[in-house]
């Protein structure tokens, strides 16, 4: 039971466009795709604003089941749970882009999925997800769609090596990934990743890389926090630091990028754009790698040190609420910056001393098992500036 | 399951006093005894850290519910229900101190219970508390104890009228009150009260409502929020502000107090202690009002704007951790200040001016009907100096 009642239904006029949905009434119930410490992070924020939440996923043991208001545990496949869902909630949301595309079409046939199914469509894949980008005049790493050993053989032949063999589809923290090195036998190279639809793609020499956690309201306001640079440990996100150390331009140019992408996709909700940064000269270049269509763990310092968190900013915007201010705390003057260090694994074990040193804030996601290069948590710090 | 197995139990050795039981886990379960607001934000600072929490009410649709782990919904009277829970949990805390007495026994039977049953006990009963900080050399309102009609009119006598009759037990938010006026009859006076064992107290005329948000940990650390002010309309919370406007010394004065207070009560957890400020010739005293042995509204300003939330505050001492930095944010220097406002019932239809207001930082507790007098939520705001 909402806070308020929704307007009547207007009645159906088939010329003009369907009007947006109202914004939901505090007392409405957000339902999330997935039940990490993305939409355990979410779940809270959306409770922080009055309204619930209900989790849907395939995992037992979800850590967001403990912050939730309702849950379902059931295959994404499982239509009579979908629909059943979809009748529960009052709008659908996801923390992963992995969700089958088939679920959300069946969730969209009822109700309302914010960041829409093009959205997702357009980042899941990492084929149509380059294509995208390249429609846009968006510069991206070089690619060649390989669909066997023998495109791969051509593939290599136009982007050389080292380069990288993905997925298209269903690749995170490195996984669904081969490097293609000097000599390596293509068909075992392709044998590796299962034989899957997958693409080519070129190195890019970058000196860093950044991203940009941005966010779309309904209306089509955006908003951006600050760019940060983010550094990888065995192709997991190691290290946020925000801002990033990049020319005022370039992270002009970042955020610019990113409102291009989010208009494109007439998007809803937050987003992230990871991009390569490339130093040619003096000069800064950008490439974009990939859009992940949803809260992202490079914006997870916005908890401690923005004015909006990211998982609040994605909670206004599928409500269709204002979004928040996107700046950052802290001193900016003194030239304060902020670091957000993931708790990987055992590294989870250090909270005892985190709980004690001053001005770390510590958040854990309440994972029982401490498995090699599992997220347990993260810790935000507000640096002073030299 | 807890992220660590805890060390094997001690042996018990009857010469020696009992250690103090590890600290928690991350994994570990925290019982909440109560679950409104206050429990609900209780919870969402558990999870933060790792802990799942456990709601134990007697109030179905309890604001809580939303962001627990798992629930009980039974009377307090329910031993066999208070034992499951017992059984189910690492330490007991609750939100609100007019918790049965005997429900707290029970569970201190089998566990671990903070802040401890004495505390609570001193803190339920205005004639207990009273006579508490008497004990201690704390100045109060003037006030006698009140059993019987007769008792009034010997109270009366000896207190002076204008003054205030107040039940012993359970009152909150001005409930349990009547002012003893000029001319009342004072057989009437008693009975409409229910006859319960109570206290007239005098009426202090106070310039300011301030009150001491502090935590205590297990090994006697203290740390307290900075001094705030409040303003009440119908005997309900209305605003807070902080710092307080007072003299440095009488800050310094009143988290002494406030700390006296804790280190008699050997308390463990958050505490709030409300009192009176006096300005007699140019000087300021206070008295002590009442003493919450809990996380405390005036209090909800630091979820916002102090480097420990006293949500996480109370979970660090309940959980035997060190204690969070207890320092207010934002600029110290230019004067900035923080208010805090309630809203009660229909003010919680300003949603929507609020979420657009930028700086503001909405709370809403996820109650679905707006009652007179109900605390639906609560916004937060930095204001700039002069």
């Amino acid at each position: 039971m909402t806070l308020s009642n929704d307007a009547a239904s207007p009645e159906h006029d088939p010329v003009s466009p369907a009007p947006a949905p109202a914004p939901l009434a505090p007392g409405a119930t957000v339902g999330i795709l997935g039940g990490g410490q993305l939409g355990r992070m979410l779940a809270m924020a959306a409770a922080r604003l009055g309204l619930k939440s209900h989790i849907y996923t395939d995992e037992a043991d979800s850590p967001a089941f403990d912050v939730s208001a309702d849950r379902t545990l059931a295959s994404f496949g499982d239509e009579r749970a979908l629909a059943e869902f979809a009748a529960k909630v009052d709008v659908v949301t996801y923390e992963f882009e992995n969700v089958p595309a088939r679920a959300v079409a069946i969730l969209a046939e009822t109700g309302l999925v914010r960041p829409g199914v093009e959205a997702l469509a357009a980042c899941q894949d990492r084929l149509l997800e380059k294509q995208f980008l390249a429609g846009l005049g968006i510069a991206t790493a070089p690619y060649m769609r390989v669909d066997d050993a023998g495109a791969l053989a051509r593939a290599v032949a136009q982007v050389g090596r080292p380069s990288i063999l993905k997925t298209r589809r269903f690749g995170y923290d490195g996984k669904g990934q081969v490097l293609v090195r000097e000599g390596a036998d293509l068909a075992v190279t392709f044998r590796s990743l299962g034989g899957a639809p997958s693409i080519l793609e070129g190195i890019v020499p970058f000196r860093k890389e950044i991203s940009v956690v941005a966010a779309r309201g309904v209306n089509g306001a955006f908003a951006a926090f600050d760019v940060c640079e983010n550094t990888h440990e065995n192709h997991i996100l190691k290290v946020t630091r925000a801002p990033a150390r990049i020319l005022p331009q370039t992270a002009a140019e970042a955020v610019s990028l990113a409102k291009k992408i989010a208009d494109a996709l007439d998007y809803v909700g937050v987003l992230a754009v990871e991009m390569f940064l490339l130093v040619e000269g003096g000069s800064e270049t950008l490439r974009v790698n990939e859009i992940a269509p949803r809260v992202h763990n490079s914006g997870h310092w916005t908890l401690d040190a923005a004015a909006t968190s990211q998982f609040e900013q994605h909670v206004r915007a599928i409500a269709g609420w204002p979004l928040g201010a996107a700046v950052r705390l802290g001193d900016l003057q003194g030239g304060e910056h902020v670091e957000m260090h993931n708790l990987i694994g055992q590294e989870v074990f250090a909270y005892g001393s985190l709980l004690a040193e001053p001005g770390a804030r510590l958040h854990l996601y309440g994972k029982a098992a401490a498995r090699p290069g599992r997220k347990m948590g993260h810790v935000t710090r507000i640096i002073p500036g030299a």
